[in-house]
């Protein structure tokens, strides 16, 4: 994705204009409060170190929201702080031997590939299909667990399918790997970005062999901050700690204190999101889904749509590359998302709203095989 | 040293004033231009992702740098951006397979032990006595390079003895490590305080085998902003890159952005923290050796002292807990910095010069059993 991106820039820096639809790089406004925070602890020359298990503030201001989210057993030793990326490596390292299998369903977020293979581990990948409506059924829990894995990674809300799994079957998820001994990362960095169901939390299941991971990146619209954080047993959650210690020593001071602020007004600021995103995407579905050559499952979450581009013969990084070189729209290859999804792409709708609608119209001229055409979104409207 | 700066924490919570000499962690104040900048980066709203190499003007910016101190051949594509901890692991990640021999030149910095415990790679420890004033030598090299590894770490100016390596020695190692298809990582970050002499950089040998790296932290003031970099070989500029991409995404824009503004200034500011800590290192050098209990050698850079304390009869452990505890003091135990080093403590004197004072006292105060004295510095003047 981010050789998408240094591409992009390539094209921007001969004076291309490029519409960028592939990195979830949210373009909307952060909330106040976490940009002043930052702001007056830079002031303040907070710019030394602090914990490797995070700000105490921070950790206590995500003990204090999932305490109110009703898992009362969550305390400050339970919390770590790290980039959210970092922690899938972390949490895969820690649990994990070389050559021990992991258990993606898919399609799965890419570094949830490129750490499996970093690490040198076997990656069993149980797909879910877009006929299920890319969802997690009971079935698909035993197939995973049958793969023998020491781990499982679940990620809903899903990127880049947008699915957003039952509390049934997460529930399910769980206890049979809590009977099977096996490890299971739940990463929710989208939970409070669904836009009409409400979000099951792992963090409610309270079993010491589930750490649930988040980040403040989508939720606040600032993925530049490079702040996330895991959730889990005090014995776990100490061993990142300590990862945290060996690898980047500690995060800043100043963006661990604009996200505690965030978290404070983070459930009005995500509603807006929610509507926004929730309309934004129904209505790219929709054309998406007329054009007669693309379709995609509508996502209940996020802002991502996952595009089966089969009918157009090309296979994904084909369409990829000639999308970008040919009509400056960037899209992620569906390959990103697991070996299997060549005939897919992902495309992110978080971007400034005009540049996503003629993406995506670009997107269908190009599948269609036609030339550009510009402002032609007359029955779209305002979204 | 975080788990020390924890319970110091802790002691504070509950009334303590602490004197903290166990971290790197300068107190002085940086650029202006350093802040300013971060913060018209977060005002401007930039708080979204960039290239996983790193911000290109902060690239540019280190090159062009480098360029000016006479290496010529560093291009943009020979940097790469990361936090300088996380550097570490990813050489040692890149180039080494599990078991595969590690040479450190002890004392070494924490993290290098931590790094390779982590990858599961051998260490072999060669001792840099202090007999020598802890400085490389060519039979070091050879001593080095008979233990067959795969990697060597050389640290100078170095943490925590504050030895300036010679020209001679370092191209020496350099080239040894070439001609026997050695790895080497040189970690500079204290390159640019150097109190006296001038500082030789391994940048300047331009062999594929080397990889220079350093920090913005202590240069620039700001460990906060967790930033630093790497120079070498496209190719393996270019996989670190990649591990960026796998481990942490990118490094925000605003930090980048500050430590670019920084760069400008640097010799100007390095100047002025080099004649500080040359001075106060004299000072505190002098005050230990004269206690009759405890020595080190004078440091040449940095802000580091490794004081000896064997003839107290205790051990580091037991030294900085009672000091921490009885004393208030926090400095880190010399074993920190290898096994072999548990007659040893590391102070830092980059805080407050009025804590890091009192502390010296308490120190020796402790070293010599006496009971706690306050105020006893008529001799020392103002540092």
């Amino acid at each position: 994705m981010f050789k998408v991106l240094d591409r992009a820039r390539e094209l921007e820096k001969h004076g291309a204009y490029v519409y960028h639809l592939e990195l979830g790089n949210p373009r909307q406004r952060p909330l106040a409060a976490v940009i002043k925070t930052a702001i007056a602890e830079l002031r303040a020359q907070n710019v030394g170190y602090t914990s490797s298990a995070g700000l105490p503030t921070l950790r206590t201001a995500i003990c204090k929201r999932f305490n109110g989210l009703g898992a009362s057993w969550v305390r400050d030793a339970n919390v770590v702080v790290s980039p959210a990326n970092l922690i899938i490596s972390q949490f895969l390292d820690l649990v994990c031997d070389p050559d021990d299998r992991v258990v993606l369903f898919t399609p799965a977020f890419p570094t949830y590939w490129a750490a499996t293979a970093h690490i040198g581990l076997d990656v069993a990948a149980v797909p879910l299909v877009a006929e299920n409506g890319h969802l997690l059924r009971e079935e698909d829990v035993e197939t995973a667990l049958s793969a023998r894995p020491r781990a499982i990674i679940v990620n809903s809300a899903n990127n880049p399918t947008g699915a957003v799994y039952s509390e049934a079957a997460l529930r399910h998820l769980a206890t049979r790997c809590q009977e099977e001994g096996v490890w299971l990362l739940s990463d929710e960095t989208y939970a409070d970005l669904c836009y009409d169901t409400d979000f099951f939390s792992l963090v409610h299941v309270n079993l010491p062999n589930v750490v649930v991971m988040s980040s403040f990146s989508k939720v606040l619209s600032i993925p530049g901050y490079r702040t996330g954080y895991a959730i889990g047993d005090e014995d776990v959650i100490e061993r990142l700690a300590l990862s945290n210690s060996t690898l980047i020593s500690c995060l800043p001071i100043f963006t661990q204190a604009g996200c505690a602020a965030g978290l404070f007004e983070l459930d009005s600021y995500t509603l807006q999101l929610r509507q926004r995103f929730g309309s934004v995407c129904r209505k790219i579905a929709s054309r998406i889904n007329e054009s007669g050559i693309l379709k995609c499952v509508v996502s209940g979450a996020g802002y991502y749509l996952f595009i089966d581009i089969s009918k157009t013969g090309m296979d994904d990084m084909t369409f990829c590359n000639r999308l970008l070189e040919d009509y400056h729209t960037a899209v992620t290859p569906g390959r990103s998302f697991g070996p299997a999804y060549t005939n897919y792409i992902r495309i992110a709708f978080c971007g400034e709203i005009d540049d996503v609608k003629e993406g995506v119209e670009r997107i269908i001229n190009m599948a269609k095989g036609e030339v550009m055409r510009v402002n032609c979104w007359p029955a779209f409207g305002t979204v």
